[in-house]
């Protein structure tokens, strides 16, 4: 297998739904207007109280600086898996699965905190750029790492960087985040960024100005949850969409995945993650891995989140409730 | 003819460019989401330096007040000029032309500064609430004038007003504003509102994302103005725009009129105009009724705009500089 370190310089940030007029503008340039802007990398996520976005310096830009925007400290960096043709090995699972033991389970052990951003189209790994060299070193062994550079993939020699790594081994046993499951069905969706212009104001409508507190507080009284995502990166757009608000779409525009697999969430956290805690990622995708279950995993600014197969929800929970009461 | 006082409750305003990133979040609600909002009238013109917005109250709410938002004192009232089927002396001429002698001209005399919105649809003069009086006094004469109340039309007695009618008859003789004409050739056109969001990228593009300060200069430089004009009026959408922006769009879904006619543009004023001075309007339509040629009119908050059939602007522009050395 492969693993790329993509060249996307990124930063992470929490937009505070008080604050959003202020960013619509840019928004709507990063979104819409692909020719008007650089920006390669760009992910929306929104949640009950905020907006997480996730952005490459030219996106960045466009973000006036406000109270209303919090910055994570540090550029992060993606990584990507590439199955190379030959991995047999390999399950039928998808997502943050197919890579818990090979990626996310060793860097946990490292102390590598992971941001994850899954897509319709693969997975990303976000990573502090201080943390390189161990991931590197961490990583070496399984994968042929590359790093691209100016648009080509250049091998990466493990032994030059194994010099700077410091990290302790042993990391500390992790806390057990409780988690919860809203009721909302999720669809996992792509669209050919040609067709973007024809639902841009039922996806404006839908990211701007749909989110009323009324509606939050009525959402939460009956279980469901407002989550909403929408990533353009190099080209390739992902929506993640509940089905009430994917009725709002043309259906002959989105393509969901062959399966069109119906996706429940596992929300991770009760008060908000933070960004320094290693192997929250790791403690939701080992059992999954073992039970082969796939899932697609998005990391926001306060919680994590994945996305289970429905039929899947409820052994999922029975499973994550076990760990929690500190069974194993 | 019938002249119709429309219910809106209009404000006129100017947000400053340098504000607009502010704005964007309230304005595309208005442009581009209808079912969220119950503004009924909006109305933006582009100029080189300023947007002027013309919105009834429901739209006026979605404006936040910062100091990019100049607003023009006073609510004022929609005026439309219904000919109700047998106008047989009514000339070919359209646009402010068509009621030059029998609105403006007979308002200027009572001293009722107006404000002109001509659109691919119709013309609406806008005048000062407290103007209604001697509005309806000056005009009773040559139309059946009614009220929109609650959709429906009701004649207004004009005897109830005419007491409370106290402006002088004598209007000072006016200034003669300066005039120039800007190299831009301009189409009027129309869009069905079902096919707004087909077109909503390049809209906003146009409207929110194309006017940096480079661009206005070079077009300054080569003799061009900035100046693009939408509007949504009970359901109406009117476009003004100069060729060159208007190859932007796809030409299968713009409706021009039937003529397919160019318009040159005669600005009017070298100072910012102001509100209080009346007879603008009627010193440019006059001569242009007498030459029966016909002009949209489009009032903004510092100039006013008349356009003008393309093959006629050289006589437009020679009759109107004659005027302003004094010639008659």
């Amino acid at each position: 297998m492969d693993l790329h370190i993509l060249e996307h310089r990124l930063r992470v940030t929490s937009l505070s739904k008080a604050g959003l007029e202020r960013y619509t503008h840019g928004l709507i340039k990063l979104v819409f207007l692909r020719d008007k802007s650089r920006c390669k990398f760009f992910s929306l996520t929104e949640m009950p109280d905020d907006y997480t976005l996730v952005l490459d310096e030219e996106g960045f830009k466009e973000l006036p600086q406000t109270d209303y925007l919090q910055v994570a400290e540090a550029t992060w960096l993606a990584l990507n898996v590439v199955s190379n043709g030959h991995s047999s090995t390999c399950s039928q699972t998808i997502g943050v699965t197919k890579i818990a033991k090979s990626v996310i389970a060793p860097l946990a052990q490292h102390n590598v905190s992971v941001f994850m951003l899954s897509t319709y189209q693969t997975d990303f790994i976000l990573v502090r750029e201080s943390d390189l060299p161990a991931v590197i070193h961490t990583l070496s062994e399984e994968f042929s790492i590359y790093k691209e550079v100016n648009g080509e993939s250049v091998p990466v020699d493990s032994n030059n960087v194994t010099n700077g790594f410091i990290k302790p081994k042993t990391a500390a046993s992790p806390t057990v985040h409780p988690v919860l499951s809203p009721k909302n069905q999720f669809c996992v969706m792509s669209l050919d960024p040609d067709t973007l212009p024809t639902i841009a104001t039922i996806l404006m409508d839908v990211m701007f100005y749909s989110a009323s507190l009324k509606a939050r507080s009525a959402d939460q009284d009956l279980g469901y949850i407002r989550f909403f995502s929408f990533s353009l990166i190099d080209g390739y757009i992902s929506i993640v969409v509940d089905t009430q608000t994917q009725k709002r779409f043309p259906s002959n525009l989105l393509l969901t995945s062959a399966s069109s697999e119906l996706w429940r969430m596992v929300r991770i956290g009760g008060q908000p993650l933070g960004f320094d805690e290693c192997g929250i990622v790791a403690q939701i995708s080992e059992p999954l891995a073992n039970a082969d279950i796939s899932a697609y995993y998005i990391s926001t600014f306060n919680f994590d989140h994945a996305l289970v197969p429905e039929e899947d929800i409820d052994s999922v929970i029975t499973m994550l409730q076990k760990r929690q009461n500190g069974e194993r």
